[in-house]
């Protein structure tokens, strides 16, 4: 029997040109091949999942808020977002989704302006450094919370 | 007999979800309440309303940029945008027409990043703590502004 | 029928000056016009107000602590205490009286060490930048915060 | 026989609405209660008491200035002044008595700007977090400060 | 022969208000000018220019992104998105083309938080504060590198 | 057929105390309870596991130093050190086994020192946030490094 | 008839050379003279203590850690540790015991990075400057705390 | 001929207890010593003095700001109120009456917090460092401005 | 018909040793093949050109206040001393030609020191990261500024 | 009866251009009429003066390290070498001789940078903002310092 | 004739690991050589020696306050807790033994937070960057204090 | 055999006032008498050395320009322009020759501006704190340099 379970997975700037751009800090892996390891976990763990990826900070506020009601959970690299965007924090704050947030790079080992995130504390939590591992481990982390019992 | 002054209503990211979002610190007011206090308020200030919300960081520096010879004068929430902005000041720098900031919350009472106003400095004055008053206090600032005899 | 409802207006240092101080920045109203400007407005708005101005850091301390069971709000133009005073901060706090802070000129447009208030993330909200108007809207904003139904 | 001992007590601003003001950080004890309790233990120590509260620093620098001759030793609770006076640092250095600060509430755990002392640095020793108890500790303080042989 | 080189100019936000704009700072010269401007440089270069302008960073990053395989090399006025834009930086580091930042004004002799750039450290290099004649300089520039001889 | 791989997993300081101490931020489950849930996915992941808990910095730099050669991977949650201790990443670094930290709480959304991580540098990744579930998805993460085909 | 209460008193760092080092500073008095006067003034208090010395971080933490069911409140001068360890500092909030910080010097009037206390927060005061009276003044303050009313 | 300009001296806080204070720093002279020497050089710049000492800086700022029409000019040692009172620079902006400020002791060779003046920009000039004769050079510079042609 | 303007090129400190030093950032040009090239450039231009290298301080100060009057440009790479010398800014400012700063390196790409200038606030603007084109480019944007109608 | 006391007046960098350079700042007086001011004063105060400029640190350096045997006292101008010269400072401590710094402009109310003085604390005292007077009243606090009773 | 005189040699956290650990920073040469090095340095510097080596900064903290009366100098590399230990600072100050620190990497070209030293303010000297050459030097210039006469 | 090998030692500035300058902080030797100790060290060393002192930052700039094919290493005490010369870090890294820095005090024990070396960076290593024997322990450090096998 299915859940229903729904989650939403959000990538942010730049990550249309995964495989191409930077593959010393990125990988080799497209982000065609991400959404479809996503989706084949997703399937194992018994959940619905819708990808997209903008470079326009105010879509993704659109789709943050627009989601309650559609998702049951976000799954977020909001990438070079991450470091800037105030709307995207008060989006997730005020859709009172859970949302996990992730980085392909470890972002705690790059540059200074990169290791401090305006997003991840209104995240449930982080994962940082697996390359596409940190998708599956996100999402893993994503079911985990959207499948525990309420307290 | 009419004044024929406009004045251009902008909200910005996440402002949309008002009443939806965290009501403790926004209260429970929607967005249409607060555009229909504003414009019965205008219509005792002899000004006329055009209110418009956008994500879009982009699509507010285009209309404030188009405001000039279309609009008297500019009542903003810039909301996340006030702290990161830089091309929203520009924009008002730029198109020369009286503005005025409002806020729903007391962004002096936040969090430490949402102290600093990145638009403040190019506008008329600040309104911010009194929820939908702050808006309606806005555009009486912005009329008493824009009706002031010349000097 | 009247409310009965009492607010204390306080007028910070170097604001007996007005008028006769730079008028580019402030202005060249006066400071009894200002307190008659108050009057006029809250008697339309069911007040009774008392004005009162110091150049005492301890004389606005003592008036603030005394505040309580006298007055039903306070509207506080701290001026150079604005950047300075904890004991005001720490007495608004005590008195526990809904207070609101107004500032002629746009401080967040002026030298950094203006652009912080000790005083703002104790009060209901700010407002500043309109001139005269900042006192007018600040006891709009007091009013409507004295008259608004409890929850 | 009496030592004949005398010692200065000094409450800094808003130290008089104890009681009435912030019940969860400063406690339900009033200003009278905690000069009673420290003439109670002043006479066990062979101490003579003077207690005094204002909301003035000019007044509390006055009456540090002229301590010398007067008393043997000051107790002192800066409050706000804590973080903002160096003209009571001054005082307490010229004066050149043994003084101790005390805090009602732990200012290590409060706003971050409440964490530094102005005044500490020109104290003997700093007591705080106790609530009425840090005034009997810093009594004791005191007194064995004045009576400790001299070397 | 022609070289069939081509490189893409990118304006950023409110440069299109160009000439209407605090002419004190960037100057009576329109965009429309500057881009003719540059045309007619380019042909002298032997260079294929499009140019462009936005008011949203996700075009600027969708363009720079899209810009490999179509262009040979950038020439970039992020204006206000050189301070705030971490996600343009990424593109310009992600499409791997020589890019040139230019500014009309003096960024080094204006506002503190208009001095550091986000994009230059990823640029071949930067020319700011000869108004029009920056973006011609920075055509030589760009068009330098472009015909260089690999080494 | 076995890879005979193992992992050693280092708990820190005040990790002893799991399940007592403050459950609100880092919930009920003990550490035995943990060192239970890695052992069972470590089976399934093909893996062998050892655990150890230290409120020591000494120990763990000298279990770390001595993991070459006994084992492949280390999995760490250095608690409170991870704000601390250069020895522990020095110790990382030195031993030159693949790393990843976890942590029970969000760190990014607690106090501001406990916001910067002087391990995450020599880390693979860091996962955080996610309680029980952080571990799990740490052990995951390593494996996943163990078992990647070499470059 | 006994109260029954216990407490651990915890010196750190270096204090077992109390009274050859740095007596300018620290004073004459050696470690167990300290302990003897608090053994005295705690029988006086109706308090049987438990006196421990440790240079070693992980001493501390393990002791604090085990605190809980043996001891109703700690004494603790944490040294050096004061400024370094949020190790201890997670130790007492996680042990959930009235913990009170004393120092011998008045670290308010030394060296910059002894002005912070990474414990103080955790504590439920401080007592710093008084030498051997500050251990006894902190053990009144534990002992007040351990024996007031419940509320 | 006399000229009939006057000048108002103005000490802060604590310098009524100069000559008892801190010899080393202050040097043995009284203030009375110091009027005395003020108004002997006056006598010889054709100057009439008033000298004034208070605490308070509420009456420092009611004296600056009574000060225009009954003084050509202002000496002034704002003492401690140099570091904080925001107060006192606007009265002296507010007055327009030419001030000089002076210091007994070079506060650029003492604690950090002495270094900077909040004052210091809105006066003619500085003098510090030469004890009285800090006084009477800073009237003699104050003297030479009253005096000097109009331009 | 020449034009008879003649421009100051001052080389600053260890630009002698270009060609020799770290030629991954510098390139192998040596500082007469610049000077040879600026000539030529300046020939097509209808500008006369003196060259100049000092590693001394002093020596640039005294060659910029001597330039009034000798020459009507001057365009300077300050090397190390544009991070460290006021001196050199002052001389600018002082001698009042226009003044272009040029940079071989992209100094907004170095370290963190080097990206600071003191000197380009008082330049007509600056060109960095070109290598000997930085020169040229800055000659073409100095003349400009010369031969440009008055306004 | 001549005291023979012997000054060394030394003028910074670019104050050669003293009457040609920002009048608006430095005023219209030329060096040599400050030397010759200067010398007429020393004249009355029976002091004899040799006046000397440089644009060279380390002519000043030289001057400086000199001048014990030669000189009593140095009144000095460190112009722009004021903020950036530790030799300088080094030079004025190793040589013993009672220094004055002066400054014709008031350097507290100029650019941030020019706030700070690195000689400052090594000198006598400061005098800074009277034009052409600062340096006679310099002169002045020069021979009280050499003329005091030694104690 | 044997002098008699001991030096101890403590090294500190991941010293052990020397020869095998990022031989890039610190070269091939493991303890045990350096030990021996240093030994026979010794003895021709007529020199005892005892060396340790410890990862528990209590050990060291044990080590250094247990050295007076045994040894006579200390020499010491405390590796990573060089930037984090005050307890060692502490420890130096309180034992009263002349103390060299060494580092075998040059601290000031690594990272930033390498470069501060909280110990070296108590030490009497420091020699980095040489690796084994780095001890030696200390050696000889731990010696060269203890064999040098009384002043 | 000689080794041929030379070596060229620089002073800073102020360091030809050795000897007569603050000796409690540089001891009383002359620099004549360190570079006599200097050369009888070198010839036991089979090293040749040239040694010069200037107060002139271009000189020194200008010798090590220069020192590239005359001398094989550099040992430097750049003084007061450790902290404040740029020029001098370009000129070691330029000329490409190993440098050796060192000080006569421990600058990491002196005020907190003398603790940020601009030159050891780029140097070999450092050697501080030990007057004299700092510059013996350098020529042994750099020879030790010169004459390591080549890897």
């Amino acid at each position: 029997m299915k859940s229903g379970k729904r989650a939403l997975v959000i990538h942010g700037p730049n990550l249309n040109l995964l495989g191409k751009r930077e593959p010393d800090i990125y990988g080799s892996t497209s982000l065609a091949q991400i959404n479809q390891a996503l989706k084949e976990l997703a399937e194992t763990l018994d959940l619905k999942l819708s990808c997209i990826q903008s470079n326009h900070e105010g879509e993704l506020v659109d789709l943050i808020g627009e989601a309650r009601g559609h998702f049951d959970g976000i799954l977020i690299n909001p990438a070079a977002f991450t470091h800037t965007s105030v709307a995207i924090r008060d989006a997730i704050l005020a859709c009172g989704i859970p949302t996990v947030e992730v980085h392909l790079s470890n972002i705690h080992a790059r540059e200074e302006f990169r290791r401090h995130s305006l997003v991840a504390g209104v995240c449930k939590g982080q994962v940082s450094g697996f390359g596409l591992e940190s998708y599956l481990l996100g999402l893993r982390a994503l079911t985990s919370e959207l499948f525990k019992p309420k307290r």
